[in-house]
Parts: C-alpha cells; sequence; structure tokens
C-alpha cells in the first residue's frame, strides 16, 4: 500500500515543472504524502526541488523540509529568507525546528529565531538548542500534556484540551507539583473513568520512568527499549519536567548506533552514505587504509626477519596470506560477538569467563581447520608433510591467539570508555595479520628449524 | 533513574532463596520492573530462576516471561503444566501469546490452547499462528479499538470504553464498514471535540495507511518508518481488519535487522549471542571459516604459479600478506557502503553511476597509499626502487579492482533478491585475496619479466 515512484510519474512531474504548470503540479501532489514528495525532491535537480517547494503552501513544506536529506535541505534553505524559514519553523514541533537551526550558521540562526513569530515557541526552541545533541535534552520536544497535582479532573480535563491543541501525539499526561516537578501520571483511561470532581491527586500514578536533561542519547534508547516506553519524560537538574521524547526520535539513535558499529567494522569512521561527496568519503575510508597499510609495513618487516627460511623452505611463504587471512577472519568474529553483546548489554559474566569459553570454542574450531589444512596443503597444494604440519599447528596456534585477542581488547576498550567497535574491523585485521604472521614463521623455526 | 542490579542486591537475593524466606523476596522484588526481574533472573541459576517465577503472582509472571532470554524461558517453562503455561498466556497480549506458543513443541502447544480460559483471546492466538513469522501477520496484534462507520460518536464513545478494556495502548481508532473492511481512522482528538451525535462518517478520516497481512515485517519497519506511525493496522486479502502492528515490535525488527547485517560482515552466519553454546556459536562461525580456509588454498595455489619469481625477486612474497590486506580492506570498505545504502533505501542512480564514482574515489585514495607504499618500501623495508615502483603500481591496481568488485557484487545480489550483506566479510576478503594476489604477481611479471 505504499507509494513507489516510478520513473512516468517523475518524468511527468519533470514536464509539468519544465513548462511551468504549477496548478496541474500541485493537483499531482496533492494526495502524496510529505515523506514521498521529499523523496521525489531528493530525485530532481535544484531548480526541481525548489520549484515544488515554492508551489506547496506552508503547511506541507514544513514536514517536507524535516524529511528531506540534508543536502538538499540546505539548498532550499540557502534560497529562503530568514522571515521565510522562520514561518516554516514555527509549522514544526520545537524538537524538529531546534534541529533545523542547528543546522543554520550562527548568523543566519540569530536572524531566524529573531523571526520567529509565537513567541513561547521561540523560546522553547532556543531553550533546546542549549543542549548537547546526544543528550536527552537534545532529542526532546517540548510539546507536552501536563496537569498539576492538586487540579480537580474536571480541571485537568479542560487543561489538557488546550495543551493537546499544540501535542499531535498524547502518550501520557504527566503529573507535577507546584513547583513544576514531575510527581507520576496519569492514564488516559483512568481520566476517562473517574468522576469529575476527584481530585487527581487520588488517581494518578506516583510512579513515573524519567530521565534527566543531560543522560546520554543510547542510555536513553536503552532504558526505553527495556521498559517497552512510547514517550519519556525529562527532567532538569531540579527534578522538574522540562520536556518529553518520544519513541520516533529513539528509533533514529538506534539506527545511527547500529549503522555506526556496523561502519566501524567495515573501516569507516565517519557517518558516510555512499551519496556524499568524494571528498566525504575519502575523510571516512582513507585513514583506515592509511593505518592498515603501516600495519602491514611491519607484517612485511616482521617476514622480512625470516628470510633464511627462503633458502630451504621457500615454500613457507605461500602460506602467509593463508595464516594472515584466517587470523583476521577469527579475529574480526570473536570480537564482533563481544562488540554487539556489549551494544545490546547482554554480556554477562567476567572477562576470564569470556576468555576461557573463547579458549574452548577457537580450540575446537580451530583443531578442525587445522586438519583441514594438514590434508589439504598435502593432498592440494602438494607439500611434505613436515610443512603441512607446521602450517597446521601454526593456523592452530594464530586462531587460538586471535580468537582471544579478539574478546580481550574490546571488553578492554569498553571498560575504560572507549568505543569498542573500534576493535573490530582494520585495527584487528591488521594486528592480527601482523602477530599470525610472527607466530607462523616462530613455530616453523622451531619445528623445521632454519 | 534506571535500575541497575548491583552485586550487593544479587547476593542478597541469593540468600533470601536458599533460606527460602519467600515473603521477604516478594517485598523485596515488589517495586521492581519486570524487565528488571527478568534480568535478575537471568543472573541467577535454574534454581533460583524458578524459585523467583513461583514466587511471584502470574501478573507479574506472565509479563517476566517474555522479557526473558530464549533459554531462561525455555526452563522455566520445561517446569510448569500446560494448564499453568495457558494461565501465564491468558494475561499476556495475543501477539506475545504467540510468540511464546511458537516456541513450544507441537505437543505441548495443542494442550497449551486448549487450556486456554479466555476463548475469544484463544481463537484470536490460534489466527496469529497461521502467519509466518517474519511478516506483518506475525508481527501484529489482535487488540485494537474498531468502530463501525455507521454508528454516532456516541455509540463509538461507549464501544470504545468497551473496547479499551483489552487495550493498553490506544494508537487509533479504526473504522470498517459492515463486512470489517478497513476504511479509514478517528483521531481521538476529533472525537473528543464533536457533538455526540455527529454520525462518525462525517468525522472520519478516509485515508489510512495499512499493510497486508503477508507483507514482510522488513518492509512493515520501513513504511512506518519512513511515514512515522506508531501502529499500523494490518488487512487480510479481501481489505478486512485483522490485526495492528505497534512501533515496539518494529523495533525488534529494526535491531534485528542491523545485527545481521553486522554479523554477516564479521562472518557470523547465524544470529548468535555471545551466550550461546559453543555449539550454536561454532556452527554460526566455522562454516564461514571453513570457507575462507578453502578460498585461501587458491590464494596459495596462485602465489606458487609464481614460484619462479623466488630465484631473484623472493623480496616479492613478503609483500603479499600486504597486497591482500589491503585488498580485503578496500572490499569490505566499498560493499559496506553500498549494502547500508541498500538496507537504508537510500541508494540512488544506476549501477554505472555507483561503479564510476567508486572508480574515482579509489583512484584517488589508492594513488595516496600507492605512493606512501612506494616511498615507505625504499626507505623503511629498504628494497630497490624497480621493486617499490611495482608493488605501487600494483597496490594501485588492487585497489581499483577490489573497490570495484566491493560494488558490483552487493548491487548484483541485491538485483536478484539475494541478501547483499552476504558479499561482505569473509566472502568478499578471500575472493580479494585471491584476485589481489594474483593481479600483484601477473604485473610484477611485466614489469620485472621473471
Amino acid at each position: 500500500m505504499e507509494f513507489k515512484i516510478s520513473n512516468e510519474f517523475l518524468s511527468q512531474i519533470e514536464t509539468l515543472i519544465s513548462e511551468n504548470r504549477s496548478l496541474e503540479l500541485l493537483l499531482l501532489l496533492e494526495d502524496i504524502h510529505f515523506a514521498d514528495i521529499a523523496e521525489i525532491m531528493g530525485e530532481l535537480d535544484d531548480f526541481g526541488a525548489g520549484y515544488i517547494f515554492n508551489t506547496l503552501d506552508s503547511e506541507k513544506t514544513a514536514e517536507i523540509l524535516l524529511e528531506l536529506d540534508e543536502e538538499v535541505r540546505e539548498k532550499i534553505l540557502r534560497n529562503l529568507t530568514p522571515k521565510e524559514i522562520a514561518e516554516e519553523l514555527d509549522e514544526l514541533s520545537t524538537d524538529d525546528a531546534a534541529d533545523i537551526i542547528g543546522e543554520l550558521t550562527k548568523h543566519i540562526k540569530d536572524q531566524v529565531i529573531s523571526e520567529l513569530e509565537d513567541v513561547e515557541h521561540a523560546k522553547d526552541i532556543v531553550d533546546l538548542l542549549r543542549y548537547d545533541e546526544d543528550s536527552a535534552g537534545g532529542l526532546m520536544g517540548k510539546e507536552l500534556v501536563q496537569v498539576n497535582e492538586n487540579w480537580s479532573v474536571l480541571t485537568c480535563v479542560k487543561e489538557m484540551r488546550a495543551q493537546a491543541e499544540n501535542v499531535t501525539r498524547v502518550h501520557s499526561i504527566y503529573v507535577v507539583d507546584d513547583e513544576g516537578r514531575l510527581t507520576g501520571r496519569l492514564s488516559l483511561k483512568d481520566l476517562l473513568t473517574t468522576s469529575t470532581r476527584t481530585p487527581i491527586s487520588e488517581v494518578y500514578i506516583k510512579k513515573v520512568d524519567y530521565v534527566k536533561v543531560d543522560t546520554k542519547d543510547v542510555e536513553v534508547a536503552r532504558i526505553m527499549q527495556k521498559y517497552d516506553l512510547e514517550a519519556i519524560p525529562v527532567v532538569d537538574e531540579l527534578g522538574r519536567l522540562v520536556g518529553r521524547i518520544t519513541i520516533d526520535d529513539i528509533i533514529d539513535v538506534i539506527k545511527e548506533e547500529a549503522d555506526k558499529d556496523y561502519q566501524l567494522a567495515a573501516g569507516i569512521s565517519k557517518d558516510v552514505e555512499a551519496d556524499d561527496s568524494i571528498l566525504a568519503l575519502t575523510k571516512a575510508r582513507l585513514p583506515w587504509l592509511v593505518l592498515a597499510l603501516l600495519g602491514s609495513f611491519v607484517a612485511v618487516k616482521v617476514s622480512r626477519t625470516f628470510e633464511g627460511a627462503m633458502e630451504n623452505y621457500a615454500v613457507l611463504f605461500f602460506f602467509t596470506p593463508l595464516i594472515a587471512a584466517m587470523a583476521g577472519n577469527v579475529g574480526v568474529q570473536s570480537s564482533a560477538i563481544i562488540v554487539q553483546g556489549l551494544a545490546n548489554n547482554t554480556l554477562g559474566g567476567t572477562i576470564w569467563h569470556r576468555l576461557f569459553k573463547e579458549l574452548k570454542l577457537s580450540l575446537f574450531n580451530g583443531l578442525i581447520l587445522a586438519v583441514i589444512l594438514m590434508l589439504g596443503s598435502h593432498f592440494i597444494i602438494g607439500v611434505d608433510y613436515s610443512i603441512s604440519i607446521t602450517v597446521a599447528i601454526a593456523l592452530l596456534s594464530v586462531i587460538l591467539i586471535a580468537s582471544l585477542i579478539g574478546t580481550f581488547v574490546p571488553i578492554t576498550l569498553n571498560k575504560y570508555g572507549i568505543d569498542p567497535a573500534l576493535a573490530t574491523g582494520p585495527f584487528i585485521t591488521t594486528s592480527n595479520d601482523i602477530l599470525g604472521i610472527l607466530i607462523y614463521f616462530s613455530i616453523a623455526k622451531v619445528i623445521l628449524g632454519f
């Protein structure tokens, strides 16, 4: 039942734009959801996107602005006066408006704020801009329904009707005391089924989950997921109710966090997308590659110290990429499981317990792989048994060490407050490459003696 | 403001259990959220977990059951009679109950269903069991508030009160016709502000987003995210309203999907957690490792065909792990960006456009890396210029090819309906290893002539 942008539809729109038939365009887009219009604008050139934006009325454009890709939005905003931007923001909820203002330059930001028509709205937005983007304060919106614990049900219902004007979705009714401190919540159901003269203090629930303005966004996400909340109130240092966070904002946090771990594991250090500029992509990718290259220098150096083996056991050198690759693969597997366990908060037990378990696992897997390598190198590659036994023993040792490092490093990073996902990807592959080659030749030297 | 399980608290609980002081235990756990109690049970041994479960009353245990780790839940359920399980399920919403029943063996499943007390509830659960787990039908619950388009506002409010008894959170009121077909929705706000004698048909919104029972779960997640929905109705083949999906169920889908991509990239093929058994972890990890090992055999074979270079250019062999590692790193980066773009549906343009962009990017990055390698191999490793130029040119070529493959493979897999995340991880590293080594020695052969 979802709307899909067909090529025909797109070219129909392009025609209408190029022939300046704005009324027909308006008619065509009338029933299209703003999220879809934003997607259509992303597919058009700058002129086309701007044309659509200017044709639609501001109630729709404000929501579209929110859904646009950051680059497209930037271009659209650049063509608007501060007054026009302020008009769009007046249509948005405080948290969404604050997010867009946050993207503007300091100079324009101040002008836009001074042009905001609704003073209350403007005050709320300015208030939100104070908070760190990654905190509960940065996520929350000011729109909420709150009642005083000293009111009666009747007063509440009246006040709520007025407040609900500004709130699209009422998740919860929060109860505060005379100082504005959060004291509990009220369920719509209870409110509907209670006599209107009852004082609120008799019906409201004194227990309420909340977060503080400086709670980290990932922590808010964890709490809301764990306790299955669709909204959570935010209080300031004095316990006063200052905003609320809804689950849709949290979904973005969850997705970003998961994407970030994935990108780190793939050796991409910044939040980039395929459509970003080559410069942005290079900034995210090149540092890791340079690091990996420098690490590989060490690996070359290490294998060179075993040059003596070239004379009688040159065949050993054919196996170095295999040993290095397996060390990398095992290390990435081990660390990924730990990183995910840490991210999902499902990692129980001590570090020793983890290491011991990983040791058992990699001993089991390593033995199977070593046997395959021993047989394969003899029968498929055709090397002597002395060589095939040597590489098999080396592989087993390398797998054991790589898996222990893959387990140890992320747990240790996490303990010191560093993102454990850093440990996956090129970092672990490269260090395991070096170590793998060192262990491999050392074992070969002991067994074969060169 | 979140509850944290301290070691003191845990040992306090353990003492109460071992001394069979159930009343004190009950008092201690009284104000603890069921999600936290589930977490505590996960930390205890089987006896302790069972003891807590038996001590608490069934209203709380049903919710706890839902929050428990699958293994712990399985153990708890094993000690319950079908009648006792049915009693727990009677407390749960239909979708949650269906999920738990889905985990039981066929034999016990039937017994449990026959023991369910509330016949309507049982019918709903059985109905839900028909659907595929990964479809909208498998995600949806039966609890919803629906009104007939021919009713008046007053009738609606009355009916809604009755229906709302079974619904914890009213997200939307759905409007159906006499055949039960979904025709629109009603906002609580409109209902509150309209005269009670108005017919519903005059106030309800005729446009409503919905999904079909067989819509894939990831597609439902995409729609709900895109259109910012907190709940979506589900209709059957005839358009009849059969259930609704809420955003909290979708969060699990989003998280699972992101975790799966991450695991595939790390070479883990099944949804495993650090706490799973060694056998389960081996099943998820060993297949990839065996595949990577077999791939590495090919790499060994390939580098062996260039054995002739050993005589005069033995130093080339020290660089094979470096070339292979860089090919792997670049390939993983390229494919990860594509996989993420496909997952988030942000990948515009044709495949040729993508390949051309990636070519430009990797040419730029590759040149920088090649220069570093050229200088580094000469000044740090100390090889001749002829060798350092050779490895630098080989590196550049390998990076170009690896990035093109990393771009091409996931797009192509996706086109044929295969999960593109398969292309990242060991698969791409291994194939790039092989190709990298082949290209490296071929170029060296052309330049140096051996």
